[in-house]
């Protein structure tokens, strides 16, 4: 809505001043004493507000969730522990995953038809995958897996080629030398969200030399996420499949 | 199509063994002197083969094109000079923009109605953006440009909040402290492609300062392709604008 | 001081030889054991002798402190632990925050009235902000502070924006891709200290990425201290306000 | 202004919907063809739009300058060429300095009484200090040179101790090791801005070593602006100076 | 040879003193005034001594050209330019190719059956794959070369496969993400010997990207050499083959 | 095999279609659970398929030992535990070596007759230097150790070069300064596999230095495998040593 | 000796073979079990055999402490533990110290006139400062120590000039922005070892910011050892002070 | 001279106060326009003012060696060129080095018997190894040079080892690996300047990996200057050779 629309409303008697102000600045939020939450994300900005539980005790998780949740009916937690899971079970049914530390309240009215494909490279990338699936699942998306696909048996790829080609979007998870989103990327058709895992050792430097590699990639339509990022992937898959599946904008 | 309907195929005749051999490796490919190229890449991989000529003599560019044009119909080449652009006119009615370093001949016949919005921070972001752009449209998008947006003036965003919120994907382009994409993943709903470029100087190094605070974003729905790759960003955003438009897969 | 004054009063018989020695070093220190204890920084330096306690035993803390005590009536402390308190607090009333880790005795006689207002980005910026917070106020300083207002919700800083424009000088407090300044720089006036914190992962490398990308901002009127380094943003716009309330030099 | 405020003048009429709207995006800008200028910066952010020559041709200089003098009466130039002083030239009374690179046009208003004093290490950091000390005279402060001070010959700061101690806000601009804000920060009490050039060779990496040496310093009240960026710290120094003379906020 | 058995032939008069003493240091070197001509390297070091030309003159060139042909009857110069060509060509019949930029005289005596493999990601790896080729061609090996084969389109791997599987040892080479190593290392049997170049932008720091990849390569049997280094990977090579073909030891 | 043969043997009726699927994608595979086995590694890559232990739980580990074990008769893990060797002994006879932290079941059917010399620099060297060993000598090859060999007493390598000039392939393993490589292969004939360690402090960055020492070494026949990477060192030597002495391809 | 010289020796029959041998390889060691021990180092490379003790075991260090000694009389361990100690003290009589983590048996014969100075910046460069301190007092050195001079209060440093320009030779241990160095090779003029710590947080990055200032030091006369290196920089000033107080060579 | 001498002499009236004053700041120093030039600098800081010419005006050149050679009648200009040549020998018999690219005036009065080695590895580092020797040498010293003796042949630094015990202090000039002064360390006993050189390529990264891996260094006696810091190392060797050969101090 333009500045003039707005001000015309507001004028028309149509909107309050209170709205007006909000609709001004655009959002509004809540204070759940350490953290301000922001109920119009969703509608801002496509997509729940997310809790970073990591670095968070378990009563400040608690909190936070229990203040989104009373207002959107669901939230989502990541890096989250057991410990978080067990304050936050007292007040809701949650529901957790201790391989993606993903933790869950309730579900988004979301239910998107086009599915999106998580392909991991090795057994050590599962947690940074499941993390990817998991928050696309929570959002609404169907999600295919097919893990332990690395480059070095690159046939295994081929077996899932046609599932590879029907997704909305493929999010490719890989550690080491990072070349599983360029060798899709050269295959099949769908935009490639790649992440790079920490996963390595000696020259790897956390997952860097990972990073590089993907950012190098020699395939287009592929665009990188930050290390061990599972969360970020899977939001942005949702986002790409959110538009795909209803002829969006 | 799965392993065993090719075969059947192949069995009951319908494909010959030397389609069956090409289809096994699931592609074909001519030969232009020095560069294979790949005919097959626009149904596999969802966009034309693309030329980047920098590095390559204007003979071999327009011995490329010709390959290319000849078996399409049109071809796109990235980072082309004026004499690559002489050297390609000869047999086709080539089109060169001599900021965004592109070098048309004729046009896909895909026509897509989403809009992929262009947005860049400052004026010298321009040749990267630019690139971005005109890939995109090369393609069949229809392109919104946003210049000189750049977080250090936040209300100039304001102005053009609801062109964002329309895009099927938006592609922020920055230098320096890289924060544009960041600010506008906050504010509106379509996914981010962020571009970090090399423009800066001191403790910037060449963009990789701008890559990693874009790699660190704290809103999530962002991606990030390599510094100053303007081109990845244009396919990237036209692979996910296909599938928005079409209600894609 | 200037020299020739120096010897002039020497010459007068005002200064004994001892004192002329030890002003022409320009200063005095004790010695509490293991540090020399500088007395004449406050003078020379524009602010107290300040213990960096991490590293150091509690009783080592503790004597730095009675020596300081002693000789000027307070002392503040930095990455104080709940021992160091302990220690101190055997000899003197002393005060301790476990969020920013400040250990204060006493209360130097300083009482400014510029205000120095500190922002910062996210709830893991908290123990970051407050060193500064707390540092700026044992030193004399009225603060406000404003948490939470990270650039992935931009409308959050557009509540405080009066609050930041009367400001004498501006802390922001920001891990991630580190924009809070930038945007901050180019809405307001009041020249701003940038506070990189390390809070990320992946390729946010412990704070660098947020440290390069404030390097690099494109808003005049900031500069920069060390990662995660409260405590000197504290004492830096504490000069600054010092000098702008007493209409100094 | 308060959000209600600015609401309740425009109700009562006393502003109009034009200036409303103006206020709301607190800012407004003309369009010079390639940038758009930022007239209200003065107001917002504490200093007049500055521009940044290097990479623009002398015809967009002209214009950008023609559209910010018109407006203002004044306009400042940085990394600029003779070409740009020429283009300039033919439309105001000019005025560039080929070391500092600066290329001025008129003289804002203010008149600061307080004193900046721009120290440097080597003769080769001449440019940058130049840059620095020139940015800040043409914003109406005083300043004070003090070239070849390294701390390699350590009396030569005894020299100028007094000055050094009467200054609002010190510039130390330094290459190689950086230690001259140390070493300034230890000995008066002034706030400093630390400016890293990118002076030296072999395992100086273009200032990078000089860069972290000056973020590590063991001195507090430092504060560090990017490698050569002169503009940038004679723009902080103004701010600070600014509101130390006028008692300011 | 035991240095007993050294002392024995001493001391029954079947070698001289000299030989002792030229054997105890375990060579000889001549002089060509600039360098070191090194003429036992072949038996003590498995190759001839190879001339770097890059930063050295055509006359210095020539000299040790002279020194080295004179006493085996061939040489080999890398990174030479024509005009190195052009006065080595003065003294003798020299082979110049301006692809890889080798030099050379004569033929070495070796004629190894066993075969080289020499694989290519793009077309602008080119200069180093035929560095790699040519080295280890004068070196008497046979070389087979497969260009253009990069895995953004794997298929194409898939067609060479035999020759792959049949090498003695394969030399892969590729920029940007470097995957290609891996791909071959999990395809067939031979050792891999990786060879990363400079080819790419941004985030790619000429090479170190590629380098870094590749040494995480997640398939066993690979190991690397520096960036653009095709010499060594040629020399390497030769070395692994000349011990198969030989059955050696 | 050709494809042409294989599809002439299928429709020959000589292999089913079945197999024939099985051969086009080169490989078959069995399902451990958490991991994908590859059983015809050894065929198509030239070794076992090697379980990597770390970071897996011992009955992960149990349980794909069981699967390679079953299927080929023997199996080898790296970076063991003893944790891992007890959930594998009650099933197997499984051999584990705590220094180099490999894990044995069974013996490969391969004896080569060749020699491989692994040489160290340094006793923190070892467990590398060991891993290296261990696996080679799983694989079927001789081995013979010498460690405590580094550069800062360069006679220590005179006492072996006879041995060394008699290696199929040489395994350098160093930390530090990482020359140990550089001088043997400047020595003696063989080609050399250098492994740099993370033995080292300050400069080092946990093996970085010797790494790109290595790289950057001036003897040719030098190729590096990843920091503490004993296991590739290994591998790569048993591939090139099977070559050597079966007169290989 | 000359080789010859040593040839006519052997012949002449005033040495054995084995002497000759001995000689050639020019050195000898035994075998403490995990390391073999240089017991010509002393003549050699002028300082004994010294064990790094950190990463072996209590008994392993034993062992070896027990062969040096036994050799030569005296030994010296770093970076040792009070495990290390008890286990060495059932031998000998050990000295141990655990600030600078040296362990002593025994004094060498040397006793040298010239003065090694060493001074350290703050209170936490201590370790360091010690164990270069002790390394040259176990070596015969005369040592004299001044700590918690840093730069950020220089007039500390004018109490001790006399004593600096009186060294041998000078140690400058510091941490942060290791200005140190600089400081002291401007005012005074023996040669100045340089030894960067790993003391400092953010920005700092364990040392490499102070080891880059260091190596940029623009006052000559300076060269630098590696982080933390205290045994380094004591071992390196005693080779100086010997050849300075014996008017060697 | 004590602090209380100086006090007693100016009050005995044997210096007066202009002098006293001067003694206090340690140095007086003369001002050559763009430079101020260090008069003292030799007796405070044990050698000439030398003049780092790269970036100076031939004019700029000439007018500062004007007045230092109008002062002392000797003078050393590093880094400069024919065309610094050319202005300075207009007014004295100057000497030039193109390859050191050393200018020198004059001779010192120094002429010290103790001998300087300088040892280089390759013949690219010839213009750092003779910066090194023509620094020593024009400061009074002995040098013998041993050129092009890298550690891929290491026999060639046996025939210069009685010349290497000899010295006084070695300088080991190296790019690539480094190695040398490691060596050398192990080898002979005097202390070792090491010189890493920007020499080399790939992953070099302008001397980086060469500066790395000298700080490295498993030998003890060796401490390390700037990359290509040729003057450094001749002005720190020299200094230790005075102290040698005057049995110093």
């Amino acid at each position: 809505m333009s500045l003039d629309t707005l001000l015309d409303e507001y004028e028309a008697g149509r909107i309050t001043r209170t709205d007006l102000k909000r609709k001004l600045v655009h959002s509004s939020f809540a204070d759940a004493g350490c953290a301000k939450i922001d109920h119009h994300r969703e509608l801002r900005a496509g997509g729940p507000e997310v809790v970073y539980c990591e670095g968070k005790t378990p009563e400040q998780v608690a909190a936070i969730f229990t203040e989104i949740v009373r207002h959107s009916g669901y939230a989502l937690g990541t890096r989250a522990s057991q410990e978080h899971h067990d304050a936050v079970g007292k007040f809701f049914d949650a529901r957790y995953d201790c391989v993606s530390r993903l933790l869950c309240v309730g579900t988004p009215p979301v239910d998107l038809t086009g599915k999106i494909v998580v392909v991991s490279a090795g057994t050590s990338d599962l947690p940074v995958a499941e993390e990817a699936a998991g928050t696309a699942e929570f959002l609404g998306n169907r999600v295919d897996r097919h893990y332990d696909c690395g480059v070095a048996g690159i046939h295994r790829l081929f077996f899932i080629m046609d599932d590879l080609a029907d997704a909305s979007v493929i999010i490719a998870v890989a550690g080491m030398e990072g070349a599983l989103p360029s060798v899709i990327g050269g295959m099949v058709s769908p935009p490639v969200i790649a992440v790079p895992t920490s996963v390595g050792y000696g020259a790897n430097f956390q997952g860097l030399a990972t990073l590089l590699a993907m950012m190098n990639s020699c395939a287009p339509g592929i665009a990188v996420v930050n290390i061990d990022n599972g969360f970020g992937a899977g939001f942005m898959a949702h986002k790409i499949n959110k538009r795909a599946v209803t002829g969006a904008v």
